[in-house]
């Protein structure tokens, strides 16, 4: 076997994509819109969800048996489409395997500075991201002078899976959280959870056109483009019926299959349940 | 040892509290109001919670985890504090342990037919609890001829634990649940989630007044007084400092406190982390 066929062989392998719930189907969007050839390994950890409530333990212990589960998928390259566990977990994954693994804090960091002319930058996303202050720390470690502005906004991923993206009380809350950004002067507003583009509208009009909205998994899609092409891991073979995408939960939650519709845009086949 | 004695002994013993997480507190509230002198122990899954959009051998896996726990802390009955666990593993529980145990559907159900002149009651709970039917084969069995209208108010629990629990927002959400309920000519309404107490004004509002709402977990320590008295396990020696309720969670959340505080109207003292 020549060293070239070695590559091929590689690059045709899936990609893993691990959420803690149905919100990395949002990344999983992207990375079909941007690398359709591409096949992914999808694990959603639906019986435990939310991680964004649980302690750095719990968070760290869940990766790691999720992402054992995918790395015995013979997975080519790891994305954690969750924030709470790229921001938690990604150390102690890179320590433990050996292939390309991302978050979905460094993309979105890294746009939300090319985006800025005021350097003041908005995060929002759950109060465990908050919290972490994953995203503060990774912009200011790209940029040390830009300001950050944070505010956690729970309800969106509730808003988001009950399909009340758009109306009335929608653009209410969305209002009421934004508003701590009043007079802040941001121009970039990272939308630092993978519910979050589902809300997007009403997350606008609350902020104002002037403020570029950082989508996290569309920017971790594009960076995922970049590494694959780097490491000429790229899949040059389109997707068949036999050789497709898998998706994987830990539990089937009662509205999954409306909700899975509303973040894919497209029906989800091959879903199957499993124990870890 | 006497028979007298041994019923002595067997009284002295804690009840306990069982929750998927903290909405369980407003039911240990309503005990220790009632019951001053019973000590309670809580478990609080909080590194699962929610319960109520996962599936039901998961439901039933989950509580027999935590009844097995509590089991070895010798208590002499066991509440499931939690709708989604009382609808779903009520039936396992009672074949797998023999001390008295008692849910929160049963007893809303019966207070609710007792309020009702109409025969007509509303039901509001998680997508769970609504979609199992349960308060609707309860409220069936003690009479046949009454109408239930139901609605899942899957927003009202996020509401609670983010404090946001009489705001503006909180009452618009409410009304546009409980418009389901409009001609109906319900008059009385089962709250029957645990953490919808936290919410009685504005739903009281949404409602009307002339809907009686029926809080769950107060009639379950009702009927908690009633079985004990009836068997002879009142505790009749007060709560001391070395003989105090003990609270356990599977987890940290990062709320905890806060919504504890709400929750039990007064500071959570000796909470214990456990890994089932």
């Amino acid at each position: 076997m020549t060293s070239r066929m070695k590559i091929n062989d590689e690059s045709s392998r899936p990609i893993g994509v691990f959420d803690s719930g149905i919100g990395g189907l949002t990344v999983v969007k992207e990375l079909n819109r941007l690398l359709p050839n591409e096949k992914i390994i999808y694990f959603g950890d639906t019986a435990r969800v939310p991680y964004g409530n649980k302690s750095k333990e719990t968070v760290i212990h869940y990766s790691l048996q999720v992402a054992y589960f995918l790395m015995k998928k013979k997975i080519k390259m790891l994305v954690i489409a969750c924030n709470t566990a790229s921001s938690v977990s990604l150390p102690t994954l890179k320590r433990h395997f050996h292939i390309p693994i991302l978050g979905v804090i460094e993309p979105g960091a890294k746009s939300a500075i090319a985006a800025s002319r005021t350097d003041n930058v908005g995060v929002i996303g759950t109060l465990g991201t908050v919290k972490s202050n994953s995203y503060k720390k990774a912009l200011k470690k790209i940029k040390r002078s830009v300001k950050v502005y944070q505010h956690a906004c729970p309800l969106f991923v509730h808003l988001a899976e009950d399909g009340w993206n758009k109306n009335k009380i929608a653009q209410m809350i969305s209002d009421e959280y934004l508003k701590s950004f009043k007079g802040k002067n941001i121009d970039s507003l990272i939308l630092g959870c993978t519910h979050y583009p589902i809300l997007k509208q009403v997350i606008q009009n609350s902020a104002g056109k002037k403020v570029k909205l950082i989508d996290s998994g569309r920017e971790t899609a594009k960076e995922v483009n970049r590494i694959l092409q780097k490491k000429c891991l790229l899949n040059i073979h389109k997707k068949t019926e036999k050789n497709h995408s898998i998706f994987y939960v830990s539990d089937f939650p009662h509205k999954f299959k409306d909700v899975s519709q509303r973040f894919l845009s497209k029906e989800l086949k091959h879903v199957h349940k499993v124990k870890l």
